[in-house]
Order: C-alpha cells, then sequence, then structure tokens
C-alpha cells in the first residue's frame, strides 16, 4: 500500500470552501488505493491574528504562552478538514502533535522535532484512510507544546515522511520552484528538479517555497519533495538528491530586511568571537554573511542578522562584552542580500566573475561564496536593477 | 497555602482588554497570598463561531473531530491569559486538558470527568503562582480530545476544586442566582444561599448560571461555590449543601423549546419501555416529564425531550420499535417547562395548590413533581403570564 504525505499551505485551506475541495482532492486519491496523512497549516491569516492579540497583551509574550495560542490554528484545520472527509464517507482522524508524538527540543518558538513515533501513526492509518496531522508543532518530553517557526509545516510533512517512508508531496499557491521570485521578475523559469543543496542555499536565502529545516531532513533520509500547486494540474518541481539538469546557475535569491552589525576594537581573542557565535546560536538569532579581520592590536567582526533581531543581538552582545569597554558596535540596516545559487558552479569556473560583472554598477557592501552560491550585499534600493541584470546574465 | 479555583465565562474574557482585566484581578489575590487555579472558557463568540465553521462543511459533523474543533477556543484564551499574567510580573502556566491530566468518558460532545490526577496541578502550583486550565475539555484513556457540552467549563472548575480541596468561586455576567430569569422579570431578587438540590433543579430546568453537572460534583463533595459578576464588587450568590433561609420556594426556571412526544397503542411490555428509555440515555438524548400510561390492551408513553432532539429521537424510536406495527409516535412542540423550586416545600403543605391557582387561566398540558419542585408545561404563549402570577403568589 502506497503512504502518501501531502502538506497542504494556510492559502490552500484559508476557508471552509477551500477545506472542502481539498476533501474531494484527497477522496479520488483515497479511490486510487493510496493511504494518506495529511499536514496542513492554519487557515489563511489565523496565526497572523492569534499573533496580534499576544502582542496586544505583550510587546514580547512569554515564549511557552505563545506556542500554545499558535498551535492552536492547526488544530481548527486538521478538524475542520477531517470533519469534510468524514462526510464524504472518508474515513479519516486528526491528530494533533501530542496525538501524533511529535517529539521535539524545548527551544519554544523555534523547536526541532527530535522524533516521531511512527508505530502510532502507522497503527492509526490501519484503521482509516487519512489521517490528518496538525503540522508546525510538536511536544517536549515533558509534554509542553512546542513550534517550529514559521514555515515549520513543511518540515513536519518531511519528517513524517521520513518516519513513515513516504512519498512527500507540498500543496501551495505556487505552482513550483523558480529561478527567481517570480513577483520581482515575472519571466522567471520553474525548475523541474532542484538539488537539496541548491535548495537548501534557496531556502535559508529566504525562497519561500520551503522551510529550509524541511529540505535538510529530506536531504538527510533522501526523501524526495514534490512542490506543486494545490488547485492547478500545472506540473511542479522535484527537489531531490541531485539536480539531473545541472544548470550553472538554478536560482537567484533575495533576503530582505538585513541589518549589518559591525564590532570594532575588540581585544585579539578567538574565543571571544566563539563566544559572541555560540551566545547567537543558544538564543536562536542566526547570523550570516560573518567576516572576522584582525591585527595584532585589536579584532573587528562583522555579520548580518535581519532587522527584527536587532534588539535581542544587541542585549547579548553587552551581556558577553560587559567586561570589555573598548569596542564599539555599530548596526546598518536598510541592506538586502542577492545571492546565486547552483550546483553546477562546483564545476564551472567564471561564475564569480559573471557575477560581479552583473553588479557592476551597484555598490557592494560584504560578499560571501559557498561552493554552490556566491551572495552579495547591498542597498535594497538596488534589488530590482540587480535581479534583473542578474538574471539577463545567467538566463534564469 | 490557600488555593482559589476560580472560574470566568466567556464575556469575561471577550477581548484582549478584558483579558489584561482579568490578570490584573488575578494579580491582586496572588499579593494577598493566595495561589490560583484559573478556569476559563472560550472567548466570547469564539465557540459559536467554531460550530458554524463546522456546520459549513457538514450538517452532523463527526463528533469526536468537532471536540478536537472546539477545544482550540479554550487553549487560545488560557495562553492568552497566562500571557497577560506573564506580562504584569505573575509567575503563570496554561495547562490543557491532556497537560493537566482531566481524564474523561468518550462520550464525545458531552464527556463526563472521571478523575482529574491533581498530581501534576499540585506540583505546578509549587512553581507557579497561578495556573490557568482550559476549561470545558477533558482528554480519554486512548488519548482523544473531548468536551463536557455546552456551560462545561463551570464542572472543569468545581472538579478541580475538589481535586484539590479548594474554594471554588464562578463568575460571569451575571451577578449571582436570581429567583426568575431578570430577563423575563425585571423584579426578580437575588438569592444569597442556594441549596444544592435546588440549583441541581434549577440548572436542569435551564438556569443558565451553573451547569448541572458543576452541581452534582459539587454536592458529592461538599465544596461551596460562589457565583458573583466578574467586574463588579457586588456580592453574588452561595451554593451549598443547605439553603440557610429556607424559603418556601427559592426559585422559578424556565425551560423554552419543548417537545413533547407522545406513543400510543405500544403493547403491553414494561421492558419495551425501559428499553426507550435506555436507548434514550445511551444516544445522550436527555427525557423529561415522562409518564406512562397503560390499560390491559395497550400502553401510552409519553415524555419531554428539546426540539433539536427530535430528529434523533425519532431515529432512536424506530429502531428499538422496528417490530411493532400497532404504535404511533406524535410529536408537539412549542411548549415552555415552568417550575418552581425549593427545599422548603418538603416540610410545607400547599405549595402544590398554590402553584395551580396562580395558573388557574393557563392550559397546562403536563405535571410532574419532586420532593422540592413542581413543573408544568405550557404552550410559549402563555409563559409571561405564567410567570408573572407565579412570582406575585409566592413573591419571588
Amino acid at each position: 500500500m502506497d503512504i502518501i504525505v501531502q502538506k497542504y499551505g494556510g492559502s490552500s485551506v484559508a476557508d471552509t470552501g477551500k477545506i472542502k475541495r481539498i476533501a474531494e482532492m484527497v477522496s479520488k486519491r483515497v479511490k486510487e488505493g493510496a493511504k494518506l496523512v495529511i499536514v496542513v497549516s492554519a487557515m489563511g491569516k489565523t496565526t497572523d491574528n492569534l499573533i496580534k492579540m499576544a502582542k496586544e497583551i505583550s510587546a514580547s509574550p512569554e515564549p511557552r504562552e505563545l506556542d500554545m495560542l499558535l498551535t492552536t490554528g492547526e488544530q481548527i484545520s486538521i478538524s475542520l478538514l477531517s470533519i469534510a472527509l468524514n462526510e464524504i464517507g472518508i474515513k479519516s482522524k486528526s491528530l494533533n502533535a501530542f496525538q501524533a508524538e511529535i517529539m521535539t527540543t524545548d527551544d519554544f518558538n523555534e523547536a526541532r522535532i527530535k522524533n516521531i513515533k511512527s508505530e502510532r501513526i502507522s497503527s492509526e492509518l490501519e484503521e482509516n484512510d487519512v489521517l490528518i496531522i496538525a503540522g508546525f508543532q510538536g511536544i517536549t518530553e515533558e509534554g509542553d507544546i512546542t513550534t517550529l517557526g514559521r514555515g515549520g509545516s513543511d518540515t513536519s510533512a518531511v519528517a513524517i515522511a521520513a518516519a513513515l517512508q513516504a512519498k512527500c508531496e507540498i500543496y501551495s499557491d505556487v505552482d513550483g520552484i523558480y529561478t527567481v521570485d517570480p513577483r520581482l521578475h515575472p519571466k522567471a523559469k520553474k525548475l523541474k528538479y532542484v538539488a537539496y543543496d541548491e535548495m537548501l542555499e534557496m531556502a535559508s536565502l529566504g525562497a519561500k517555497v520551503l522551510h529550509s529545516r524541511s529540505v535538510e531532513i529530506a536531504k538527510k533520509f533522501n526523501i524526495t519533495i514534490y512542490c506543486g500547486s494545490t488547485f492547478s494540474n500545472e506540473e511542479g518541481s522535484y527537489v531531490m538528491d541531485q539536480n539531473i539538469e545541472q544548470p550553472l546557475v538554478s536560482g537567484l535569491s533575495i533576503m530582505d530586511n538585513q541589518t549589518q552589525v559591525v564590532i570594532t576594537n575588540l581585544p585579539v581573542d578567538y574565543t571571544l568571537v566563539n563566544k559572541i557565535f555560540q551566545k547567537a546560536a543558544d538564543e536562536n538569532l542566526n547570523i550570516d554573511m560573518i567576516s572576522v579581520i584582525g591585527n595584532s592590536k585589536s579584532l573587528n567582526v562583522s555579520f548580518t542578522i535581519i532587522d527584527e533581531k536587532k534588539g535581542p543581538m544587541d542585549k547579548a552582545l553587552s551581556n558577553i562584552l560587559q567586561d570589555f569597554d573598548q569596542y564599539h558596535v555599530h548596526y546598518d540596516s536598510g541592506y538586502t542580500k542577492i545571492s546565486i545559487v547552483g550546483v553546477g558552479m562546483r564545476s564551472s569556473s567564471g561564475v564569480a566573475s559573471k557575477f560581479f560583472k552583473a553588479l557592476d554598477n551597484i555598490p557592494i557592501k560584504l560578499v560571501t561564496t559557498s561552493e554552490i552560491k556566491i551572495s552579495a550585499l547591498i542597498e535594497e534600493k538596488d534589488k530590482l536593477a540587480a535581479v534583473k541584470s542578474l538574471t539577463d546574465i545567467f538566463e534564469l
């Protein structure tokens, strides 16, 4: 018996009419002989509305309680979808995270899945045609409810697929993975195949199709992810172990709201620098585009964070550096990170020079590269010009 | 250390502003030295809105899934209240039913609490000033989520108070228990004391102040319930083992939407009659005002149900009576049950004659009495006239 894990995003279940349509689609697959595990996000703007209420009460809501609040969104959509399926005669049951035993770390708001006790899911699947599992949420060993961070339902779906050794299909209002965000570049091309590594770079660079943790899990367990549009028959994209087409550059990613943090005049003490990065990791402050430049007298450290983490980052730095007084921290906001990604880069030279040629007239603040990626930090106002010349030169 | 269990109804937590006010009130009690367990209902119209969505999908939503849906309402309010308390420096934690281990039967939509593992609540109370527990919901041994029926949060609160041997305070937008519903009779008097038995009769007769199951539990464990208004300082009412004031008649209750079910020409077989009542109990169809009249040739059975149970009742009857063909079932809707209640009746005579005198000009379809209650089934259009003469004659 084929088991298929499908995930539907929030816009696919935005109202009861859409939920009924999803139920009809699922019913067809059941009649074709499949057992399905469906992971759904919260309906439409539900999560935003819940956050809004929490913020009316507290500027920084207690993290455990915020997760308790936000997970209701998915519980609403799973139960409604199960009602819709039972209504049309498909035997189905909804499970939230504690019932599906999706065990996570206790990092509230950004927890990571540790394991899924798939025996429970498997035995429920024997009695039902469809299981509907709440995405985005998990549970700690102590029984506290956690969330996996925005977009975490993708990760739930892939982790469940890995636990069941099942196929994974992710449906949203986008019909696949594009070379560039089509809202920025309407002529963007759809990619039929994307390698895990490319997708990881693109996801971590702000491509909104897949949560990056979901791609890590897919890579680890070699789960092919199909990304398609919920309500269209157009063929989507496959994220898999390699990009069969091996283009030089597969995609271009954009990440707005970047702040550059520059710490100057630190003592020459690399354990201190490690401490800064360690502290940032402990506090879930993702830092990026790191550069450390030193001489015999002092060290300068620079990295980027997203704008909204400026406050927590400043608090973390003051805490670590409280015993030093010579250093200086400077924050520069309003930047965009633009990156090209492609596994083809590994075996080709000349990509970097083409990249810089394309950005000839645009001031670049910082550059970082990996084996399959080149990123530049530019001012937000130069974004569209940069997208245009990069898509032209790399034929995206 | 005093432990106080407080319950706030849906209108008391209808928006984030009100939730903040509750947090302030709770904070005062904590500063006076109390530990509090707060039970809250869903915010304002949340439950109604969730039911509306379910009904858009299915006329009779799968009961297990409906409970999965409805319990999100309380999870939203407990987490928001906990965020509000933490925001003002009161250490608090929210627990839903599976965390608080509120074990129930698996009668979805109308489950009954079997037991509460109070060790967990007690140990959490040692680490926190306030625990906030989701009302209305429970969990089965299998880990399925249940609800206790409309108004079930009262029952949650009293059951928790019983488990902790704590005081119990129920707050709503009504400032106590009245002799008659003040919306029907503006001159209704507030009762300072109400005996459990009186309250049970009044609750089961439609008085909306307390869920009747909550009074049963309070009686069993001798928990005094204080009923007061959330945002007023006016003294409320106490429901306790006896009514210190012992009035002849304490209150008048009204229950609309009554349907009389009359089954005529049944064979003379009392086990069949028992089967009918047993089936009704199994299906959670509350039947009331039962009368059975027989002669040597046939039996006539009559009872009342609420209008909305007409469909399920008809189904249940067809099922039981399928082997008989002589009988006839007749449904008569549009009735109101009007009752007077008072522990004083036990020791006084003449109450019934006063009751019938008051209803002199009103056609009475059926009458039932208990030790502390007299009820009459009348047409809905006669309701206000009946309320007026009964309140006059019994000085309510």
